[in-house]
């Protein structure tokens, strides 16, 4: 990297673009965060419910404001796969209350990562192999995500927020999101219109896809690109696979080619880099947030 | 499992197309494997090049007509995607020696993994992130594999061999094959005759896929279907990833599912358990095989 010491940032040029994700400095508060997201330069935060229900809704809203930055995206709200009552139920109301918190703290699109099979018992339960038949039906449990999204699509429109369906590397299918490729996340979003439901394109998730210019193109096309993550696919993976994302340039990412897709698609939205990885979150926030500054200068605003 | 002490099959039924890949049993010398494949009745044995290079062309053919047993297929050529001269002869020369070791071992045929991006090495070597931005060109990569199919196809063509061209987990798309879903290899395989270039439908690497039922379909109706593999889709993923397959019914892939649609797409050859995994390596040949045949019997036949 160029950058010399920690927040040192040289002259990067315009950073209006580019937005930090909360997650990629974990052990940050809210307040921490957008103060090293602001003296970077950078235009916006992406934010997480857990930071912004530490603030306080309104004192997250009034934080980010006051920093001069934007909200690029709410996460997370989803993990619609249950397949009994009470499990429908309770992802109802979680992901009632996360549309209300994005509209609240100013964010217009709230990503959603959809859940993985039942077997896999959610994304923070250890995973089991012992699953009856049923809890490997992953028709079904795509089926069912649908018909959570027809449920909540409603609500979501009246808050003027937009739902922004995230496909997962197929790494994850079991355990967090049997939402996979681009392509699926468009046909799950069809039935409603583009400002209600709409589409992220997280490098990470969808580098390795064949279709992926095309996906792009179409999402484009119809209008549902909500939001462009960025971060790199290192190997070997992590122990935790989650955290093997990586800095922009420190993996097999090629970030010219996706982003110049992104472009053409025209998307004029933020660029959000969120990082997974525990060397990361063991960093200064000054430093990962001058590092990504360099990266997204060097990687990403060239193809935009 | 049901099964009692080693190797008692008890009455598994018509085994005729259970396939035991000799990759399952990977310490096994070629003689052990088909031995250990016969006695439990076992119609075919998918062979590796390692195993059938030890033993001889001729004698591996010999040992396995003698135990009554047929070739499902020979793994593996392929790694296509060098970028240079040297590295694309030294894979043509590698490959066309493949292809004349399946016509001699009766094998119909060859199992081609396409390799990954050039950064990544090849699939022994260190993956490594520090790649040159050509080396990151995934869209340059596989147009690659394109060109060398096309160097071989008419080789194989002569010698009566299928390429059988076999997607791979998205997971392993940058240090292993940049060929990633079964649509991607059907495109591939379609300026040539389909019995000269086929597909591979390995239950672990794609499951996932939302377009699995409709590839299925399409690669039956182009009559592509060239080798049925099996095993499970288990977490969490092992230390080395390529080896977190597992038993059937061990992990979360639907395989009633899969196999009606692979049935449903007129396929009638072997059913080929593979297998990588450090504790089904480390258990008795016998006992794997005793497994692999119960669960066969299980999961798969009554879906054939």
């Amino acid at each position: 990297m160029s950058v010399g010491a920690a927040g040192d940032l040289g002259d990067l040029g315009d950073l209006a673009r580019c937005s930090l994700n909360t997650a990629t400095v974990k052990r940050a508060t809210l307040r921490e965060a957008v103060d090293v997201a602001a003296r970077a330069g950078l235009g916006a935060v992406g934010l997480w419910r857990d930071r912004v229900e530490e603030a306080g809704t309104a004192r997250a809203a009034k934080l980010v404001a006051d920093a001069g930055l934007c909200v690029s995206s709410l996460c997370r709200g989803g993990f619609l796969t249950a397949a009994h009552d009470d499990g429908v139920a309770a992802a109802l109301d979680d992901n009632r209350r996360a549309i209300a918190q994005a509209a609240e703290v100013g964010a217009p699109e709230l990503v959603f990562v959809v859940g993985g099979l039942p077997a896999a018992g959610g994304p923070e339960a250890p995973v089991r192999g012992d699953a009856g038949p049923g809890d490997r039906d992953l028709v079904a449990a795509r089926a069912r995500v649908a018909d959570r999204l027809a449920d909540l699509a409603p609500f979501a429109a009246e808050h003027g927020v937009r739902i922004a369906l995230e496909p997962l590397h197929p790494l994850f299918a079991a355990d967090r999101a049997v939402l996979s490729t681009l392509g699926q996340a468009l046909d799950l979003a069809a039935p409603f219109a583009p400002q209600v439901v709409g589409v992220v394109v997280d490098t990470y998730h969808v580098w390795w896809d064949p279709a992926l210019e095309a996906s792009i193109a179409r999402a484009g096309a119809e209008r549902r690109l909500a939001s462009y993550q960025v971060c790199d696919w290192c190997l070997p993976l992590a122990p935790v696979a989650l955290n093997s994302r990586g800095h922009l340039g420190d993996g097999y990412v090629d970030f010219a080619a996706v982003t110049r897709w992104v472009a053409r698609a025209g998307y004029t939205g933020a660029v959000e880099t969120e990082i997974f990885n525990e060397a990361v979150w063991a960093a200064d926030p000054a430093v990962t947030v001058a590092t990504l500054a360099d990266r997204y200068a060097r990687l990403v605003r060239p193809h935009l």
